[in-house]
């Protein structure tokens, strides 16, 4: 097996979260808004997407320390270090993001929504319908 | 931004689905079970996961075709074109698929699972934990 893929980054997101210390710990906990700006090259692929659906958002989380397979979960240290996989953390060896989001508006290359716990400047790599 | 990411892949699925004619459409119709081989090297970060648990696993759908932006909906011609982003399409330009699995067994490196809608030989890129 090959041992290593491409990702294509289809977009970028835009938001007031700049911070990891500011950033809500999973999109659960967040009202947060901003816009996913989506590449002219693959703007087609919006097509049906519409104000009030919620959305299944792969964000790669460009910051994230990739070498990290042991962490305290949600960041506390009195807790005991437990596999990456086990767990929601940033860090692990391909650190892809799965957040729900309401879509609040869209135009032909962009869409506002709502529940980002996601810092700015974010790479997106995929959006789903999400499963009702 | 760069604009290509590289995936390490993890690890790999061992079932019985073969063809995808005999794929269920969706992790949801599911019962099919598997093995999740996860490579040595990313063993660590499995610690916690236990039987009974269901877990969300990434896979890479290395069969799909990344060129298509617009699909007929759960592959029916007589339904229109939309963008692959406002469907569960595996054709996308990163086929990364998300399925909610359920674990029968784990060992050091192995999770048997049950939900499977993934071909056989599969490419695993990330597990994390189900937000309940």
């Amino acid at each position: 097996m090959e041992e290593q893929l491409q990702l294509q980054v289809i977009g970028v997101l835009h938001g007031d979260i700049t911070s990891r210390e500011d950033a809500p710990k999973n999109y659960d906990e967040s009202e947060r808004t901003g816009t996913l700006e989506i590449f002219p090259k693959y703007q087609d692929g919006l097509d049906g997407i519409v104000a009030g659906q919620t959305i299944v958002v792969l964000f790669w989380l460009h910051k994230s320390d990739r070498n990290t397979l042991k962490v305290h979960p949600r960041g506390d240290k009195s807790r005991e270090l437990r596999g990456v996989f086990s767990t929601r953390s940033p860090a692990r060896p391909n650190p892809v993001a799965i957040s729900e989001l309401k879509v609040i508006a869209a135009d032909a290359n962009h869409l506002e929504v709502s529940g980002l716990d996601i810092l700015d400047g974010t790479p997106i790599i995929d959006i789903k319908k999400k499963i009702s």
